[in-house]
């Protein structure tokens, strides 16, 4: 009997990386799904499939236009991505997916896509593919999974790829690493509700976009795009030659979103042009390669039994001036080598 | 004859870390000078004594306030830093030191502090010590040598610490960590002046400071101060609770000087109050520990034979698209374990 289900089990699921690939490039969306749970798989087995399925598919992947889109929760960030989907597959040809990074997904309970019918239209819509974000247990981090997700989704044929995060962590740097293109979201007024923003986004954003240009918003969102405009033009050109631009649209309404979309459409133009859009890709994979091989580095040394013992007392003895950091820094090394 | 010779240098020069101390702790500067030198070099002899060095002069450091000055060449950053340090010399009973950090001192000839007769007054003034840039051979980068002089610097009673940088590389980001109060000198013009600051710069100041305000240069000060209030006034709060703060000066009339301390000294208040002065530096502590680990592990990876050999050719099929960044770092890191 146990063997009998055994198989059978086998027969069901157990899909090779060309049963995925295959699945994939015939724009299956059902194995798409499956094969992205495989990347964020910890298990040992699932990751040499999927490491093999990667493998098939770089070769069909890039031909996409990469956008990362961030702001925080009431800037109307799902209608906007909703809306700018539905403009994109309705007006322009194009297959949508809609990635998630949320780090804070743990505590907040996974606002961000975690309710895929914040997005009823796109999230039924045939040209539309919607990942939550993946669970923070991902093997290699969020990171890897997003930019492996992309991969898969640009080899199922989906040509505009939109990455969302909050805006509130470390994760935009990590976005700003693996998007072509960096929205930063807002709404009009520069009180409160940019607290939550980290400090160092609006540089790296290629346009900001004022959200909720309706009703009696309209007035504001005037005043703020000027605001905006003023403090982009204080910041130094990009390396790039591409000056940030700042729009507003009502997403709510979908309206002026044409506008966001000519601004992206005269980036990638741009950077096309003088090449910086491949050399920003090529710059974005040597980057993730030594990311990765210093974070694994970092596992490997914090995770060595001998220097947690040890880091803890040299941490406090460093924060309380006892030792130099330095000093500190070099005797757990000795201890690591050892 | 040899042995004769041998012995007279070794008489004359090997001073022990207490030598070192006792000269330090009395405010020698010739000494300090030599401690400086003993910190950058790279001999294993000169490393040990400086370690113990740095250890007898811990309980002794802490006392001051650092201050990151940056800004790139042509904003008057040498002419500003002097009449600062005579202004606090001679108004404010300081003692102050001058270091500076010039990752591209290598190329450009050094061109901070390189001469110390760009500071005509400052260097002959007895309660002033001006250093220029560590070579960059020196041990574990010249962040770790800047951060070790601060601490010499200190236990030799210098209260005021101003540590120059010219804003064009990462080095802000390591300055920033190691200051209490990040300066950024400006002058009037938002226009090809600014190309060579890097992004990220401004919004990591705790003051805008325009300099140059002097002659026909004063109505377009005028107008740059207003426009760079309503760009800091977008960024979002800093954790501490310090709104970022913009004036002028003319450093070269000595004018105004007095406003950048004021803001500088109610820095200082606000911070002690809300008690983000010492937990900033116990953060920055355990970052410099984090930081040295990273750096020690990856010098530890890249120098390594078997991957030196290999990194090339991944590093090229990862920018090509022909391997994931990810499998690539997983390959080399099983190389480095074995």
């Amino acid at each position: 009997m146990k063997n009998i289900n055994k198989i059978t089990i086998k027969t069901k699921k157990a899909l090779s990386a060309n049963d995925y690939f295959n699945g994939i490039k015939k724009g299956n969306r059902a194995i798409l799904s499956k094969a992205i749970t495989l990347i964020e798989s910890t298990s040992f087995q699932h990751q040499k499939i999927a490491e093999k399925l990667i493998e098939l598919c770089l070769p069909f992947s890039g031909r996409s236009v990469r956008i990362g889109v961030t702001g925080i929760p009431g800037v109307g960030k799902s209608t906007f991505i909703e809306a700018l989907g539905i403009y994109l597959i309705d007006k322009k040809n194009k297959k949508v997916a809609v990635l998630a990074i949320d780090p804070s997904s743990k505590k907040s309970g996974g606002s961000i896509l975690g309710d895929k019918t914040r997005m009823n239209k796109l999230s039924i819509n045939d040209n539309a593919f919607i990942r939550p974000s993946p669970s923070s247990g991902a093997l290699g981090g969020v990171a890897k999974a997003t930019r492996e997700t992309t991969i898969l989704c640009e080899a199922a044929g989906y040509d505009t790829i939109l990455i969302e995060t909050v805006g509130v962590g470390q994760s935009e740097i990590e976005v700003k690493s693996m998007v072509d293109f960096f929205l930063l979201l807002m709404i009009a007024g520069a009180g409160d509700e940019l607290q939550g923003i980290k400090r160092g986004i609006m540089e790296i954003a290629d346009a900001v976009i004022i959200n909720k240009a309706d009703g009696e918003n309209i007035h504001n969102t005037k005043l703020a795009i000027q605001e905006y405009k003023n403090a982009l033009h204080l910041f130094p050109a990009n390396k790039n030659g591409w000056i940030p631009k700042t729009a507003s649209c009502s997403a709510i309404e979908s309206k002026n979103i044409d506008t966001t979309w000519d601004i992206i459409e005269s980036f990638v133009n741009h950077t096309t042009i003088n090449n910086s859009f491949l050399e920003n890709r090529k710059e974005q994979a040597k980057f993730w390669l030594e990311h990765t091989i210093n974070s694994s580095l970092t596992t490997l040394f914090y995770t060595d039994k001998n220097i947690t013992i040890k880091l803890k007392i040299f941490e406090k003895k460093v924060m309380q001036g006892e030792i130099s950091p330095f000093k500190a820094a070099k005797e757990l090394m000795e201890i690591f080598k050892s």
